[in-house]
């Protein structure tokens, strides 16, 4: 059967010329009217966008307005989040934001924030104002599509078939991000995914001539995209250039919409200072007037809303047909059906837990990226929608899907695969996986953690959109070794565990790693960074020591004695050496706790009782051991505890040289002991 | 007097092919021996690049090997930074490193370490390594010396007149910094900077095809570079190549020189299993056979070294014709000669300091944005190489140097200014600003302090390669407010605080934002970072409380009285809060020390007695008041103290709303205090 052919190549009904024209003044005016009253914003880009977001709301966009998250909707990402009055008058008109959010646009508690969110704001897509973040993001949904699109669809029954539009700014194309971004999705041809560009030539400083003047159309090319030039203020020249970008086969399309920012503001537009702050009423007033609008506030002609509410019985008809497909797929394919219900619910299959490896204790052991790679394999095989890769390290990160289904690499016009190479590209990697992460699937992706700083903001992202990004951090600290400072991170488990919401999970063997791939699956509402070893690190018998399941806790007494007078405290690779130090004290009669601490986090996260039980207030001879900085530990080692760090940027030399030299030696730790005021 | 008009366009005598072809051979098996010794590097790019290398070397690079900081020297910058054995040997060859150095490749304490670190390695520009970063820095030194040239240059008599080169890879070419910095560099026309792009087609996953199938060429020409394509092994083609860029006047060149990776090598040439890890034995051994080369470990020719006696004569005649230049224009303008021996011996003018504005009392006060502009541009009057500018924000930065010498905008083709538009591009600028730094200048880079993230391995190699690069975050905590949570910084103070050798200094009022910038202009050897915020505070009266000088210390007690038993530290912000808690204290009969903080790193450095006597270890009821997250004040607060501060992220809603739903009012900390168990 033919199932929604529908949704490749779509263009609505025409929408007569003075009806689209009041649709424009009504979003144009409905966002001057939101930044006004709040007092701040920025007017300049939605009135100079309206026109395009007319086109896209009245003939483009195929959503299902009752259903937000329906999940073969058209994507639509306001890169230039600035403009969030105008995705909020387009949602408004759509009837999923009422009128008095609009009218409480930047107060406590609306879902009408200054810049859109995700989690906060229904309809929108993604969490954006970082420039570019919000491209970079589209970009990870055009690929999620065409990767599901090659796994669910059957000949004639394309039930993943949408497209992802964007609006990006001329600051998004300022920043790097942004050709990261372009220049993979260029590479992968990802002909559905369509940007426009609201080219105003102006930013904050004024013309964009002050500090940009390349030939951004010629770039794009360069990067394979096919670019097109049009009038932005054009509904037919926007209409047209949407169907011609929606017939492209093997290149994604950027539509370059010159506009006049806050058109229509008798003497702002086309000027900086319509950028980001409120037009005043006098300037709102004049607007209004010379485009023949009614003064009132937050005005809305009622054929605008009698034609939305024909509209979206039209998309709700498309809903329907798709409704329909899905199920006809059921019959012919249930497997399918039943996987694209299951990552619409945001479900993980049933008994995936099980697929946990388990792995013998063995005194040589393995580098936790060894294991991690091995962990991801076995999650891998239960776990379709579990994608990702590397920023050009995938052979040092350890992160190919090498068995299971769709164990290839995607490729260029070929998306069955679930490993993705990501180019050097770290930062639009970041963003790719939030965008596959917003689309359902469950993503990772892997570079040496010195290189989080190059993906920093696309984590905080992460995090603040609760995403279930997983960002796996191999090459975890100074025992890089001869790579040297550029490439040891220090820092960098601090500047992790920093980001709200974030948890960094740092383990110390091959059945920490297992629990730690574990708990960041699970977690779906938060991103995880895994912390991992270049060097190897001994399993433990876990006979012997307590179960790796206490990573659930954050931190979980490893090796105990009664009595215990002194407390070791440490992470990851650290972990060995304290069970070392541990050996050497009780060897001269001490009584030891030793705890492993892979996630501070989720530690503080756990009762107060249980938190005294490990670590309790009288235990105060406290040593923590950890290869980076102190900062962050400060709680936990009191005032008389030992911290044996590295607060200094690292030397380049093989790791057992700096390992003296860094003091992290059982005979230095035991050094420290007997020199501590404890 | 016509100078040094040599400068321009050159190109030294030629050689002998038969010595150019052993010169490049012993730039190659230095290079892979190197690394086979060292067991861990990178033979494949130096290998590829000995042929460029060479022909640098012999005719292109005005370096004086007995004086490798000679102000007017050429620059030349291994972005490639993993290609460092390529540098190393070079400097072997110039007689800067000896040979013991290369033996010592990646070892303790020698000048070779596993990537080229500044510091570290006499003759080495700048520490590259994170890919692109060697690049954008590079950027920053040829507008450094365009700056100064228009302002020290006279007519025949060009004593800044020199050439940046950089040598860059395919990765450098992926990470979006490299388009950040491409893009300003062809805006502003900086015809000076010549990049040789090693297009080897191999990166660590295999072929650059695999990722990157954009035509670099073709975006270079769209950000106005001139491009060519030569083939990198042929060493009089690269002499052309880099003479036609030398003529260039108003666009940077690329120059693609199409490379083998480790060219020699029989089976590992052009493959990826020669990027990241010695030959070993027998492929190097057979890879000198088919070069004819002797099997000797790090053989160097005794006519290479005779060649390189000869050539640093050429070379020191060339310093020698510079200093002649110098001592002409010390004639004719003797403020000009004499600024640049100060820039050269990074020493700031004669009494700057008392160019430090105070401000009076006021309780209206204004932003520390806003003081903070009027001290730079205080500041700025007497030091000329005080040089910056803002991404794209400089109306919210407040940070335009308006008056004093060069106070224009930088504009292509018109360098006399001291300010700079950056753009949105954050991560270019912090490498600008450090090239900028590296050349002599002192540079600021301004930016929403949660845009850090997009620059924040730029910042890291300010701190590692020891730049006195100035970092200016405005709009610093939740009281942004309106633009919400993807504009609010909470976790940046600690993120910030986590990278070594950076001084974030966050001041509370006008006459610490004086002190800040004093320490930050002061500090020669490290990067500040400054805290800025949006909102106005009251600038205090300094007769009633200690003098802002206490910064110079990190903290100091501002408002004491005798037997406090309470202690409030606070930052920025916070302290006028924490004066209104106090007042509140006071008037209930408590006792209270209250502790401005403006930099905690700095106050760390202190003697114990000072921080004992600030922070008296028996005063345990301590208020620590900060607008973010609550990572690193550990070991301040202790088991009892209270935190008012922010640890998720924020909402987007007015200030003075936030300020109450956050607990940020005196009266609300009252009641924590109230609630303490202290």
């Amino acid at each position: 059967m033919k199932g929604n052919t529908v949704m490749s190549s779509y263009v609505g009904p025409a929408v007569d010329a003075i009806l689209a024209e009041a649709i424009s003044n009504t979003i144009r005016f409905l966002s001057a009217d939101g930044v006004q009253k709040a007092g701040s914003g920025h007017p300049g880009m939605p009135m100079g966008c309206a026109d395009i977001a007319t086109v896209l709301m009245t003939r483009i966009l195929r959503i299902d307005p009752k259903d937000t998250k329906w999940f073969n909707r058209d994507r639509f990402v306001l890169s230039a989040g600035h403009g969030s009055m105008l995705l909020y008058s387009m949602l408004h008109l759509w009837g999923i934001l009422p009128m008095e959010e609009l009218k409480q646009f930047r107060q406590w508690g609306s879902r009408t924030p200054g810049h859109p969110e995700a989690t906060e704001v229904p309809g929108c897509e993604a969490t954006s104002g970082p420039l570019a973040a919000g491209f970079a993001t589209s970009v990870g949904m055009a690929l999620a599509e065409r990767m599901l699109a090659e796994r669910y669809n059957r000949p004639g029954d394309e039930v993943i078939d949408h497209f992802t539009y964007v609006i990006m700014g001329d600051g998004c194309n300022m920043e790097g991000l942004s050709q990261e971004a372009a220049s993979l999705a260029g590479h992968l041809k990802l002909s559905k995914l369509i940007a426009i560009y609201d080219d105003n030539e102006i930013s904050i400083e004024g013309s964009t001539d002050l500090a940009f003047t390349e030939n951004v159309n010629a770039r794009y090319e360069a990067l394979n995209w096919a670019v097109q030039d049009i009038d932005g203020h054009n509904r037919d020249a926007v209409t047209d250039a949407i169907l011609t970008a929606q017939n492209q086969t093997d290149r994604p399309s950027l539509i370059v919409a010159h506009t006049t920012i806050a058109k229509g503001a008798p003497t702002k537009a086309g000027t900086a200072a319509s950028h980001g702050e409120p037009l005043g009423e006098e300037e709102l007033l004049a607007a209004k007037q010379g485009l023949d609008w009614p003064s009132e506030d937050f005005y809305v002609p009622a054929e605008v809303y009698e034609y939305f509410e024909q509209r979206k019985g039209e998309l709700i008809g498309l809903r329907k047909k798709w409704n329909s497909s899905l199920a006809a797929l059921a019959k012919t394919d249930a497997e399918a059906a039943g996987q694209i219900k299951r990552l619409a619910a945001r479900k993980l299959p049933d008994g995936w837990e099980d697929a946990m490896p388990t792995f013998e204790p063995d005194e040589k052991g393995l580098a936790t990226r060894a294991s991690g790679g091995k962990v991801m394999n076995a999650f891998g095989e239960v776990i379709d929608e579990l994608v990702g890769g590397s920023a050009d390290l995938a052979p040092s990160t350890k992160t190919e899907i090498k068995s299971g289904k769709w164990a290839n690499f995607v490729a260029p016009g070929s998306y069955a695969g679930r490993n993705i190479h990501f180019g050097v590209r770290e930062h639009a990697m970041g963003n790719i996986v939030n965008g596959l992460a917003l689309h359902g699937l469950v993503p990772f992706g892997a570079t040496f953690m010195v290189f989080h700083d190059y993906m920093r903001p696309a984590v905080r992202l992460a995090a603040l959109q609760r995403c279930r990004s997983i960002f796996i951090y191999t090459h975890d600290s100074f025992y890089v070794g001869e790579d040297g400072p550029t490439h040891q991170p220090v820092e960098h488990f601090a500047a992790l565990r920093a980001i709200p919401r974030l948890h960094l999970v740092r383990p110390c063997d091959a059945n920490e790693v297992a629990q730690a791939w574990r708990y960041a699956i699970g977690r779906n509402n938060a991103p995880t960074a895994l912390a991992l070893t270049r060097q190897n690190l001994p399993t433990l018998d876990r006979e012997k020591y307590a179960s790796a399941e206490g990573l659930f806790k954050g931190g979980y007494i490893l090796s105990d004695e009664p009595g215990a007078e002194i407390l070791l405290i440490a992470t990851g690779s650290e972990v060995h050496l304290a069970l070392e130090v541990a050996v050497k004290l009780r060897d001269g009669g001490r009584k030891v706790r030793v705890v492993s601490m892979p996630c501070l986090e989720l530690f503080g996260e756990q009762t107060i009782k249980y938190r005294k039980a490990v670590l309790p207030p009288s235990l105060t001879k406290r040593v923590v051991i950890e290869a980076g900085i102190r900062l962050g530990w400060g709680d936990i080692l009191g005032r008389k505890g030992i911290f044996v760090g590295r607060d200094d940027f690292g030397n380049s030399a093989p790791q057992k040289v700096l390992v003296k030299h860094y003091g992290f030696t059982a005979e230095a730790v035991m050094e420290k002991i007997a020199k501590a005021k404890f």
